[in-house]
Formats: C-alpha cells, structure tokens, sequence
C-alpha cells in the first residue's frame, strides 16, 4: 500500500511507530500494535502500528526516530506492508511462561530491543516477567554479553583498570569522587564512568559536575586517562550499553530492576575494567534491607564477574542513614573536597579508604587501606582531583568555600531534647528532590547531627537550602508531612510507632541509580 | 509552571499523554512516564509525560485525547505541576509481586485503566502478572464487577434474558446467527452483542453485517428486543465494558488473555443476561485442547455466574475443524441462512440445536434439542431472523444465493487420492485473512470435503475466495508454506511427521476472540 507520509513533530523516546487511518489498517489487514515494513527509496524500518480514528485515509504519520531511520520528508510516497511478527516475541512469550532463555534467544530479544522493533507493552511484559520468573545466571550472562554487544568498549591498552561501583539507594554518597582520585593518586587507571540522579537527590554525575564538565567524548575519555589515569565522566553521554537505556525506561515506571545485574556488568565490561569493588549499602531504609540479602547479591556479582573475566569484590557497607553530612550535588562537591583537603568527616574517610583498599589490595598491595589514607593525608590524592578536575575542563584551584548551595534555606528544628535516633533516608529524598534537586545543584540538605548525636529543643537539626523560594516552600510542605529523623533519649523509649484504623495505601519508593 | 499548549494531531489509543522539553522536565523535577497533573481553565487531567529532546522549551505537546478532555486550543497556556502517583500503581505492583488483590484494590486499578490514568507499560506489567500469577476467583468476581461498573447496562425489563457465548478459536462458527433466531423464535429474549474478528476470519458481527447493519444504537436496541425479542448487533458501538477494550489492546499483541472469564462476565451481565450456555469447542489446533481444560474453564463459568446470580452451563463442543463448510463473512452468513432454510450441513444443525436446546431446558423445557429442530423445520426460526434483519435496516428478503463471494477464486487440488485425515484450523485461518477476511467481506475458504470424506488427486479439496487479485495472490503464497489439510487414507499411514534438524522458533498463533 502506497501512503503519503505526514511527519509528527514528536518522539515515541523508544520504539518506532507509525500512524495509520482505521480504514487503511483494515484494508491492510492489521490492527494496532501490529507491525508493518515502511519502506522509503532504498531503507527500510519495522515499525509498531497505531491506529487513528481521526485522520484521514491514504496518510502515513510519521514518528520522529521513524523520519530519521527513513529519512522520509513531508508528503512523500513511502510503501507500508504487514511485516512477520519478530521472532523475538516468541521468545519473550517463552520468558512470560516461565521458561529459561538460552542465550541465543536473549541475543534475538536485546538485538529487537536495540532496533525498537519490540513495543512498549512487549518490553513491559518482558521486563515484568524476568522480576517474577527471576534470571538465572546463565540468563544473567546471556544479557551482559548482548549488551556489551550492542553498544561501544574502550580500550585503553593497559592493565589492570580498576573500577569502582555502588549499587546506591543511599543519600549523600560522595564516595566515588575520593576513592578515583585516591585510586588515580596510586598510578592505577580508574577510568569513572557514572550516572546522573534517577531517583535520588544526586547521582555522582551531578556531583562531578559542580566541579567540572563530565559530558565528555570517548576519544577525549580516552585521552585523559592515558594521561592522567583517571576520569569521572557521565556514562550516558559515550553510548556504553544503549540496551540499558531502553531498559531502564520501562524498569522504572514499574520500580522493579531485574537487569540489574547485567546493566552494571555491561557498563563496567564496555570500560575494560579488569578489577572492581561494588559497594552494596545495607539499611532498613536502603535498597538492601539485611546482610543476608547483601551476602547473595555480592556472591551473583563475583559469580558473574568471573565468568566474563572480571575480578570483583564487594564491601557490604553502613547504609541506615546518610553518608556524610551533606545532600545535593552542590553540597557533596563541597564536602568530598574537604575530605580531600583533609577535612573531612570519619565516616566518608573510613568508607572511602575501605573501598580503595579492597582495590589495591585486590592488585597486590597489602594493608590497602592504610595505603589510601596515606595517599589523602599527603595531599596526593587531592593533586590527582585538581588534574581530572582541569582535565575534564574544570577549573583546579576550586575551593569548598567556592561551592555555596542556594541562596533560600530553612533550619529544621528539634522537637526536643534528645539524641537523633535514626534517620528514614527515603524521606530525606524526598525533601531534597522537592527542594530541586539534582537539576538545581545549589538544593540540598546539611545535616548538622547523625544518628547518637545530641540535639537540643527549637534548635536546628538540620537545614534545606533551595535555588527557588518556591521550590523551598515545597521542601517545607514535605517536611509536614514526613518524618525523616526520629529524635528521643533511646530507642524503645516509645514502643508505638504508628496506630492503624483502617486499611492504609503502603508507600514503598523504589531507588533506581545505575 | 505555565506552558504554551501545542496539540497533536494524534491520538495515544489509550492513556493520556502530554510531551514537554526536556528543560522544562528538569525543571520540574519529573522524567520521562512521571505523571504531571495538567490544568486548563476548570478542566484538569491527570497525564503521563513524554520528554522530547527536540522540542523548544516551554511548549507542552498535547495528544488528541488530552485536547478532547481539556478542550485546549493550539497556543493556549496550560498550568503543569507534579501529580501523586496514583494509588492503583501500588496495587500493581502487589500484583507484580505476586500478591492477592482485594476487591477495593482492584476497583481502584480497574477506575484508574478506564480513566487512563496508567501507562501502556503499567498495563502490560499488571496483564503479565495476572497471567503468570493466575487471578484467582475473588479476584476474577470483583474485576467483573468493577468492569461492568465501568459501563453501560441495559435494563430489558424482563426476565429471563437469555445469551449464548462462544469463547472462538474455531474457523466458520456461524452458530450464532442460527441459535439466536431459535430462542427468540420460541418466545424467549435474547439480545445478542457480539465481537468482530480480532486474529479470526470473520467475528459474529462481521458475519451478521453481510446480512444487516450491526452498529446499532443502545436505544434502537432495547426497542427492537421488545418488540421481536432478539437482535443480533457489534457490542463495541455500545460502549457494554469500556475497560475490556482497553485491557484486550495490551492482550492481543502479548498473546495472553488471563481477563478471559471477566471480559465475558461483564459484557453478559451489561445485557442483563440471566441464563447463559457457553460453547467451549476443543480440539488440537483450537483455543482449548482437552476435555479436561474445557472442565476447568467450565467450573470457573459457573462459578462466577453463580455469584453474579446468572445460570450457566457450558457445552464441550468439537472444535477440531471448522464448522460447516465455509469461512469468511458472507460465505459464513450464506451457509447460517441456508441452515435456516433447512437446508444445512448435519453438523450446524447439530452444533445450534444442542445449544440452542440447553438453553431451553435451562429455563424450564424438555427436550429442548427436538424443540429447537423443530423450529428450524417450521420455518418459524428463519422467519424470526428474517424480522431481525429488518429491525436492524437489512433486507428480509435475503436468499442465500444473493450472498456472493468474492470474483477471484483458486481451488486448492488434493495431493493424492485418499481422506481429509485433519484440518489445522490455524493454517486456514491464515490463508483467509491473506486473502482479505474479515475486512473484505467476500474473502473466505469454501470447503468441498470434511475429515474422514475422499478426495481425489489433483480434484480440488476447497476454494480460497478474494475480492482482490493482489490478495488471492498472497493467499495462495501462503497456501505454499503451509499444511491446512492432511490427506492420506489413515491416520499412521505415514509416521513421520516432521524431521528437525536445527533449533526451530515454535510458531504458536493466539486466538484472542471475545
């Protein structure tokens, strides 16, 4: 069937769709979600149909990524036909029903992924059934590799790369941006890519980026390192793993991650990384809940490591309150900079330096840890900062007193005498998130006591800073409604914690950083 | 934040959609499938974000069914704000998690889908779960209920109100169009909504509109079951379950139907059905294989029936060829009213008089069997149906032979001489959507030999009908490669039925037909 193409001015963010007029869909013989083949001069792409009622036969609407496959214009001729169903489909049909996937049919499934040839409805379906169904380690393998496949590897013709990794969910974690120029400060390559915030108040991508760009090339990547041994760059900007991407897309709507483990370990495989410590956070209000949980996720990753030759540890890390006493990429810029200049709290100090000793000591080294803390106390560490820093274009002489949060802010009072108990990090998120954060960089929140600490009635116990006086209005209505620290004398001193009348909605939040 | 509003000309064929900048996303703080709650003049929605990367910021794209519910123009400002997700999603993800839904939950799910207030990829992840988890039968109750809330119902002010469903999957099941003229012929009311084909060569409306209209008004029907106690009409221009529509989008291309029992339940009791017998045909290449599935299926139809106080009984039928001698619209309207005349096959007869005859003893006859031969042979059955095809604007006076397939033929020859050892209802249902079915009415197969008669070599076994050339093309490409009809003289006569030598994709057909 011949149309003529009408081009939307708009995105699908995933699969390519095409829009065709109910009596043309009939004549065709399709109905939506269907797919056909549009084909356009010599290219050609397998799209996803819809079906509108309002417009008009003989019209083929036209999806942005579609006009660019095609490279089809306003009003010109494409032909449309039914296309076969991707073979894929069967496959993830299989996965719904609970069998395991061999890894030739994970290959068909993320190489449809990769191409949009599979819909969002399918992808969801897919997504859904790995969370339920769980992935076996050969599926886990399976995943990783195509993965890898599908987007781009750096090499950086040395050995070994070392690599850092947290599985997140904890807020305020600067940790990486201590331990990669401690790592750096060694002579070892630590080639850093990270993530922006998904859902938390900063991912170490928006905090880098208070000190300097990290939206930087793969040859200039490759540059760097080679001169300097270490970068902190944002991985979305180099294409690493374009099949996580899509993933993610559809994970996240539905707060279930089942391909987190092929998402990081096709991530750290496209950096060559030969060594990697993952830091997994355990704490009732962080992503792992128990040490037993912590116990089976590190044993899939050093399993998996091991199978693509990859040498992994994992530090089962404090993770019941906030890493530090600062949130928002502003503020923990600031605070990882004190570390730096040695200045900074215990607790970042003795995270950091565990991780990076875990790191030397897996290359060889011994007491490891003492090693990494030697390195921030003669300030090389810090001189390793200020060259990433300038190497990725930011300005090297920065001070923490250069990093000043925004300008609005509102100090937390306690409500009585007493020491600060426990904190619920999810409502800490959310204060943050709702004071602007990560896209207002100067947002955040400084905690001026942690958890054992003494507070004292109508003083602050903490402070809200916002860009946007609105913006810190909403920070404020949270708070109302939340209940991010519990202050009293000790625990247990108030054995109720919540009266239920009837039913309640539950609220779980679901941590996503990658 | 205020915006400009810029409309689409599309439509998102289900939720509600609105695409802003990525910026302005930033701004405030939501990503791509965030909810955002949209705000214009007195009127507000709910809607789902798209993040395009292309569009200018401060435009907010507006989908067609958005503009439909705002009543925005192109260039009006609209006010944007962050919305709450909504609670349903929880209850998803309960479901997702494998946990029982209680009937307020599912209410609350079920009102969020008909308000679109979830997205393609929620929709999936709950239809997934409901089919790995199963629904178990509180669950099956209170999604029935809620679905029939979701719409309309018809109040006939009588009783009983009879109905007849099929759950499909076997080609030329014109049974309808011969039981509902036999109930209504013996005084009975029975206003039948029915279905066009989704996967199937011609639903119960497409076959009835090669004799009537069938997009009838809710009005127009409740007057025409008054006066002549049946109709026979397509239930989607009656908006009986809006929900359904909108669940059977996200089934069909996931080829799963785990809201089989309250799609139907909804529909049966939005026309106040009191006593219904459904047809559960079972054969290899049918929906149901075994007697001890159809069983299963059947006790769950009672079951649910008895709680919505609606008799039920279901008949096991032969499903494993197709029923009578032709598939496709008219040649399947043909062959009904040829049956009416007296002057059909054994096997509709047969088919329509049992069930036909259940229903009569259902509601307080004997031998309803005999009493409804008896009504085809009086002639008063096709008389009724003549008076339903004049209720609904068709003409009365229709023969059979003014019913005439489409102009292009090819007769399929038999291999060698021997018997009809089976059909693969699958493979016909292929060839006669290729050759146009349901769209082109005239399209179909016309069998000249069921399992078990002979056929000689090289005399044709059955002809394919189309309306074009180009699509009797394709269906005769089609009848290439695959093996509709197995000839042989019997069953074993040749043992081997297929060598495989390599991994094969399994190609497993869905039949989503309601």
């Amino acid at each position: 069937m011949q149309l003529r193409a009408d081009i939307l001015s708009i995105e699908a963010g995933g699969p390519l769709i095409v829009v065709i007029n109910r009596d043309d869909a009939a004549e065709l013989g399709v109905i939506s979600s269907d797919r056909v083949f549009v084909r356009y001069r010599d290219e050609h792409a397998i799209c996803i149909l819809n079906i509108s009622t309002e417009d008009e036969p003989g019209i083929l609407g036209i999806y942005g990524e579609v006009k660019e496959k095609l490279g089809v214009n306003e009003g010109e001729m494409v032909s449309v036909e039914i296309a076969r169903r991707p073979e894929s489909l069967d496959y993830v049909r299989e996965k719904i029903n609970g069998q395991r996937l061999t890894p030739w049919k994970i290959q068909r499934i993320v190489g449809d992924v990769v191409e949009r040839h599979l819909s969002d409805i399918e992808l969801a379906a897919f997504v859904t059934s790995l969370h339920i169904h769980g992935v076996s380690m050969e599926e886990v393998e399976a995943l990783s590799r195509t993965m890898i496949w599908s987007g781009k590897q750096i090499d950086f013709g040395r050995s070994p790369i070392l690599d850092k990794h947290s599985i997140g969910g904890v807020p305020g974690d600067k940790t990486t941006l201590i331990v990669t120029p401690i790592v750096a400060a060694a002579g070892y390559s630590i080639p850093k890519s990270s993530s922006r915030a998904i859902t938390s108040p900063a991912g170490t991508a928006d905090r880098m980026e208070a000190l300097a760009p990290v939206d930087i090339s793969f040859e200039e990547i490759k540059k760097i390192v080679n001169d300097i041994g270490a970068c902190i760059v944002w991985g979305g900007s180099i294409d690493l793993a374009p099949a996580d991407d899509l993933f993610i897309r559809i994970e996240y709507p539905l707060s279930i991650d089942p391909l987190l483990l092929p998402s990081i370990m096709s991530k750290k495989k496209a950096m060559g990384s030969t060594h990697v410590v993952v830091d997994i956070p355990v704490g009732v209000s962080a992503k792992i809940k128990t040490i037993a949980e912590a116990e089976q996720l590190a044993s899939d990753f050093i399993e998996l490591g091991s199978r693509f030759d990859m040498n992994i540890e994992c530090a089962v890390t404090e993770g019941s309150q906030p890493i530090g006493y600062n949130i928002g990429p502003i503020l923990e810029a600031r605070e990882a900079l004190e570390t730096l200049y040695g200045r900074g709290p215990h607790e970042i100090i003795d995270k950091a330096t565990n991780l990076a000793g875990i790191l030397f000591e897996m290359v060889g080294n011994e007491e490891g840890k003492k090693m990494a803390l030697e390195l921030i106390q003669n300030g090389k560490a810090l001189e390793k900062m200020k060259q990433i820093i300038e190497a990725q274009g930011g300005d090297p002489s920065v001070k923490p007193e250069d990093l000043v949060p925004g300008e609005f802010y509102y100090d937390m009072p306690a409500p009585k005498d007493g020491r600060i108990l426990w904190f619920n990090n999810r409502d800490l998120v959310r204060i943050a998130r709702a004071a602007g954060t990560p896209n207002d960089k100067g947002a955040g929140i400084q905690l001026y006591a942690k958890t054992g600490d003494k507070v004292s009635f109508d003083k602050p116990m903490f402070r809200v800073f916002a860009e946007k006086e609105e913006k810190l209005e909403n920070a404020i209505k949270q708070l109302k409604n939340l209940r991010p620290v519990e202050v009293g004398e000790k625990v247990g001193e108030d054995m109720m914690k919540k009266r239920i009348g009837k039913p309640t909605a539950p609220t779980r939040e679901f941590i996503l950083e990658r």
